[in-house]
């Protein structure tokens, strides 16, 4: 049936904004295997031998190898902003060839694929409605399965299935006992002191800290009290809207673009200046006790 | 509409070498991000969840962090090579969050939507035509802006809809006075004898100067008169015309494909062998001054 | 005639799952370019304006400068899982500007673009039915072709022309005498005794050894004889079937997914444990003599 096969290409070229049609499939990856060996190239290929038309988009490799926390935290920063419809793979698996569990969460915007070890926690966390699926279904797996290599045999080929419109519920059945765990949250320390932590460095040396708005309005309010926050070897006494707010070695903090509080630096890395690293504490006095804190 | 719909798929995806129907939209993209963060990935996202049908191609995520002559450098030396039509992302911001100005730069052939602080310099001086945008439209950003990262809020939302053929005239008003500066140029310093610079070391070691034939035509031609460059701890006192052509460990220059004189080794990293690094002087004796500099 | 001009825009769009006919092109590249420089950029640029609606994979760019044998691992690791009909284009070319041949490769399912230095070794050894041929027709290049960049002024607008489906057999006459290298393979080094070498490292710092299951079976049986194989500082007397299997600083063999012998550990550097780099001896010790040397 050529008209068919035709109507079938043309429509799923149309751009979603130019009506209700789907658009090419978008599928993203991110993973812990950089970029030196043919770990991604193999996976792409895969991909593209089931979906020859998906747009596939690197959303980051550098994930820190079996840090499942990071690759959390790497998907959860950049999968709202790719359109609705486009499938999230998500491979940091340091347990690949155990039988943790392959899985497929759906939720009203987005498909993700990876393996049940909490990498996709902070995406429970931020999306209301999820459904999630152990995937069974062999037949849409690469053969042969090797121990070493699911996202080339499995996460790979689920992606690209779910790119060619295979629904959800053919992959396996739901599960609700998926692996999950709590992102590190700041935590009280004492009278008006808070302690929270670096969750990563970012490529300019910005230190991300798990602080948001939420955790310490105060902070980030127009006229915020007097306050004193720690990190490595240096105090931050100020909160600026912008990188280039500071003179010259200062270090400030800043609400960042992921929605969390950063210290930095004007051009230069205050990882470097401060000290400190990913994990490393951050200590935050409020109020008058900042001041006596200061002088003791 | 279904018809028209249909049509203008077609039409989108034609290749400009079937006519003169423009091809899907291709996006460049060129930062000083690095690849080890979620932002490439998130303003990939933004910029597909505009136009999904757009090709997005990285010419470099590895400039030097917030070295504004460095991507002016990466994107002058690739914008070219890309097909009519093309738009070129170029964001190497440390005024981020700061007044300055948002530009669309628009030539017979590209568009290039970058901050305007200088990093499009060296396609002001390449390009014939040009006209520069202060970009105003905000109903093009993506709300709410965040201070810190408007290559996701307001610079890749803008190369979006510039993909989607919205005209360039609607994004803002033109300026005269947007930031140009002088790329470094080799200088007279004393008799027959110049003093240029490393602009930068590539992958293979490679020392680039800012060295072009139109400066030293002499250096090029076909019998070059005596002549010695000195760069870190060598002398070099041959042009080439392969990185082939040398012994092992010898130090020798080249015209590179960048249009710059290079001083290279073979199958070995003239900056390792010469001390040389990014900013070292390049002195260059040219005729009977070199040999009796040599003995000097 | 715009009735055949859309035609052919449809079909070069139909997937190949559709049907008998091609889907877009698509176009691999294997380079030692790096990210870090405009290289892959200005590459992609020149293929996209041959062929816009081409799909452009990186397999990598973090080839080792200059290593003809990583580049061709590269590859033969990552081809033969992309559709048939990809165009594989592999730059790594120390002898750019000599008078080494550009080739085209092409088998049953695949072409390969890349310079004749015996980079597609593995290419040769893996696939049954190869022709290849010397590539001579300069109306496909670049001009001017600069010494120093032909992946920019040959490789790639070669490979662009393959996507727009030129025959093979307009780019040049076909040769016999074309560069091939044997990969380096074990050999017996006594009784029962195998000398090995390790041929890369990957991301995890996992040890990939040039042993296949091919070269000594009783290895990967299900119940192998007592065995030891020395690498570095470490003796390994066990084979696992998964990363996961292996205590804290344990190290031990696994046949990995490119089909090779490789040591490993747990979430944990074997190269670091071991001290073992590329180029390391592995020797292996099979039987008796295995107890033997361990008691020596």
């Amino acid at each position: 049936m050529p008209s068919q096969t035709i109507n079938f290409a043309v429509r799923s070229f149309l751009s979603s904004s130019e009506g209700t049609v789907p658009h090419r499939p978008i599928i993203t990856l991110t993973t812990d295997f950089g970029l030196n060996d043919h770990f991604v190239g193999a996976m792409k290929g895969v991909i593209l031998d089931i979906v020859p038309e998906a747009a596939i988009v690197d959303i980051s490799h550098a994930v820190q190898p079996f840090d499942v926390l990071d690759g959390a935290l790497a998907i959860s920063q950049a999968y709202s902003y790719f359109p609705t419809g486009t499938i999230h793979v998500v491979v940091v698996d340091p347990g690949v060839g155990t039988p943790r569990r392959p899985i497929l969460a759906s939720s009203d915007g987005y498909h993700f694929v990876a393996p049940d070890n909490g990498v996709l926690s902070m995406i429970y966390a931020r999306e209301e409605r999820i459904h999630v699926r152990h995937v069974t279904a062999e037949h849409y797996f690469r053969q042969p399965i090797s121990n070493t290599f699911h996202a080339r045999d499995i996460f790979g080929p689920v992606a690209g299935y779910l790119g060619k419109y295979v629904d959800s519920h053919k992959f396996g059945d739901e599960i609700e006992d998926y692996v999950k765990f709590a992102a590190p949250r700041p935590k009280a320390a004492g009278e008006n002191r808070i302690r929270a932590v670096v969750l990563k460095v970012d490529r300019f040396g910005n230190l991300i800290t798990n602080v948001t708005p939420a955790d310490i309005p105060a902070l980030f309010a127009e006229k915020p009290p007097e306050f004193k926050i720690v990190v490595g070897s240096r105090e931050i006494t100020d909160i600026r809207s912008s990188y280039a707010e500071g003179g010259p070695g200062e270090v400030f903090g800043i609400l960042g673009s992921m929605g969390y509080l950063e210290i930095v630096s004007n051009r230069a890395a205050a990882a470097q200046i401060t000290g400190a690293a990913k994990g490393s504490e951050v200590s935050i006095q409020l109020g008058g006790g900042a001041a006596a804190g200061k002088g003791a």
